[in-house]
């Protein structure tokens, strides 16, 4: 089996106006979908970030992979690396951690290693979880994730308003939970913070414990807080959280925080990439590691990864951003075949309005998605929806993910200030 | 596909007498040869210690196996360790470290694990080297193995003497590694210690390196010798030694040694389970890992293994215990798709007389193995020599490796004391 031909198609998705430190979520979030031919007629899938700079490195390696048996993923990785040399570029996004060319090229891998898997399950007949080494459960439980956030983006970008409405305190987050929680079936709860100062956002955690005494609760603010902050608000919510999530930034930052709070830290910005789990272990900085095939290399990597924390007797979680099926159905395979991974992954998938894969294969049930069955990643494309976004790609007016400038039309003048409390 | 049987089949080897801090190598060497059947016809090797301690464990696990997918190796750990529960015994050779639990569970685990990559290569008409992520190497070196022996066994077994004559002393093992280079090209040479005085060791790698100025060299007294020794010979040693293997126990032995020397330290015995690595890290007491993918839980495992050993900065070679084809195969095979993988092997394969699978595939040109390109490990039982060797096992007089009492038969009252020096 040999890859005769890439398509490369970025997209733009509608997307909720949803708070965070870095600002607010423009109307459309981009992704790149990646078609992957072969000699023997099948395409695997990939989705990966939709930036100019992933998009540009995407289209660089694309032509290069003719030929390629897509079992080869060490010829994969070859390839990329050849292509993109040692300065693929800083292309991933702040929310994720200190970008890096180490970070950009495992991106590109992951997006093209997904693929391959695609395609290996679809030439073998098997879904991709059997190729990982089989299935350890059957439904990959998801939390629900809550973020503040206006009813509306503004301006308007003329597409009918989300169903989540206005939250902007403790009572609109406990509603949106409800809504999570009653619409499907989370059994655990994570709030994106780092949008109101912390002690409020405390009181939003402690108004959810009122509202849902059994589900594990997580608060996340992005490296929002100063180290005092975090230790405050770790001291407040002592005995509350099931872990608290890069409160704030680096990893010595993170060291210091987790010598004073009770809580396990986790993290997906001060640890995202292999180099930084040797500093980070020798300080006991984090106590949780999110995964996130996209930009630790794909889901061999992820494997890799699992296995250093099993080893390391650190936990392992998995992060989430604004995606479609096709991601949601790698990170369903990737985690159903990952003893290590004992917490509820993030995703953003309920905010999801519009996919680019046909329905009736991932169904949230009880918080959880089945492992899908068919062969490969188990999802395939609805090419009419495809061709809508990629016009709404076309038509969106930007093509680089910025929260910045939606935040500024509410505010002028508003910066990203790191750490802001 | 579901496997539908299994066959275990212990045999004896015919072994020179080799030496080591142990004793000296019995006139036959046991190994278990696995037969995993299928549903489809097909048939997975897997080949591991003979001992009956393993022999037992494998036996137990055999008839649980009915039914499973060789493709589900996550399911074979879970019956595996369903099987044999927390308490699976000590089983392993001392030369390897400290037997536990973990160890064997990792071995028997191994041992099918091999059949079970063997069967999916055979079911996909691929190379297991392709599974495993495809080849980064087109062949795989191995190091020349050089051991203190005398030229016959004592008592003499009956059997034509070893082609390698004796070698007690500095020239004798000169002219043994003359023979090995000569006669496989080996490019690198690696000499068993912890026989003859620390002094007269290192005398004997300054002689090597005499004649052979260009390769590399490798010296192992399996934990024969005091921190104190092991300084003295690494300075001896100093600029002489691509790396010094396991000169002393224990991980602050080693972190003791590895302060004082220059070259690094390598272990297969300090090192030798996912719960020794933590430990080892924080006091950098190794800078290579020898893996072995029997007592490390398999290819998978160790390709974690390579992994962790890449993200920590530490060198990653491969270890060896006397051994047949399906193990060579199966080395080969996992370094042929193991970049992390930049030290020559070891392998033990030149003092075998006599091999369980057809000739023709495993053939030492220039030193090294040429990854093999049929379907699964690519090689295949010869069932005749497997009847011998098997009637051979049952002939032998015993079920278990003892360096120790054949050492006795030629000094009377000799003991194993470690560290000796």
């Amino acid at each position: 089996m040999k890859i005769t031909d890439v398509v490369i198609t970025p997209i733009a998705m509608k997307d909720p106006p949803l708070r965070n430190i870095q600002g607010i979520h423009q109307p459309y979030a981009l992704r790149s979908i990646l078609q992957v031919g072969t000699d023997e007629g099948l395409t695997g899938l990939g989705e990966t970030y939709g930036d100019l700079a992933i998009l540009s490195a995407l289209r660089k390696v694309a032509p290069r992979l003719t030929g390629l048996d897509p079992f080869d993923l060490n010829g994969l990785e070859r390839i990329i690396r050849e292509t993109l040399g040692a300065t693929a570029g800083r292309a991933t996004h702040g929310l994720v951690g200190e970008a890096s060319d180490e970070k950009t090229l495992a991106t590109v891998l992951s997006a093209f290693e997904v693929a391959c898997w695609d395609l290996q399950g679809r030439a073998l007949g098997r879904p991709v979880v059997e190729l990982l080494g089989g299935k350890v459960r059957d439904t990959v439980p998801y939390s629900g994730y809550l973020f503040f956030k206006p009813s509306v983006h503004n301006p308007d970008p003329g597409y009918e308003p989300d169903r989540w409405g206005e939250a902007m305190d403790a009572e609109g987050i406990v509603a949106q939970a409800r809504r999570m929680v009653d619409g499907y079936g989370f059994k655990s709860l994570k709030l994106k913070g780092g949008v109101l100062p912390p002690s409020e956002e405390a009181d939003a955690i402690l108004a959810l414990r009122d509202a849902f005494p059994e589900h594990p609760l997580r608060l996340d603010p992005n490296a929002g807080w100063t180290v005092e902050s975090s230790i405050a608000v770790g001291k407040k919510l002592d005995g509350v959280l099931e872990y608290l999530e890069d409160p704030t930034g680096g990893i010595d930052g993170m060291a210091a925080v987790a010598r004073e709070v009770s809580m396990p830290l986790a993290t997906n910005m001060c640890v995202t990439a292999f180099s930084h789990i040797p500093p980070a272990v020798k300080v006991d900085a984090v106590q949780v590691v999110l995964s996130d095939h996209h930009f630790w290399g794909g889901l061999r990597r992820s494997r890799e990864l699992a296995a250093i924390c099993r080893t390391f007797g650190i936990g392992l979680s998995m992060h989430s951003n604004s995606h479609l099926g096709i991601s949601l159905a790698a990170m369903t395979h990737l985690a159903g075949a990952t003893p290590e991974l004992t917490y509820d992954c993030d995703t953003h998938y309920p905010y999801l309005v519009e996919d680019v894969v046909q329905e009736g294969v991932l169904e949230f049930i009880d918080g959880a998605v089945r492992v899908p069955s068919a062969s490969g990643l188990g999802v395939d494309l609805d090419l009419d929806s495809l061709a809508r976004l990629a016009e709404q790609y076309d038509k969106c007016g930007f093509d680089t993910r910025d929260d910045i400038t939606p935040m500024r039309a509410v505010q002028p003048g508003w910066d990203p200030v790191i750490p802001r409390w």
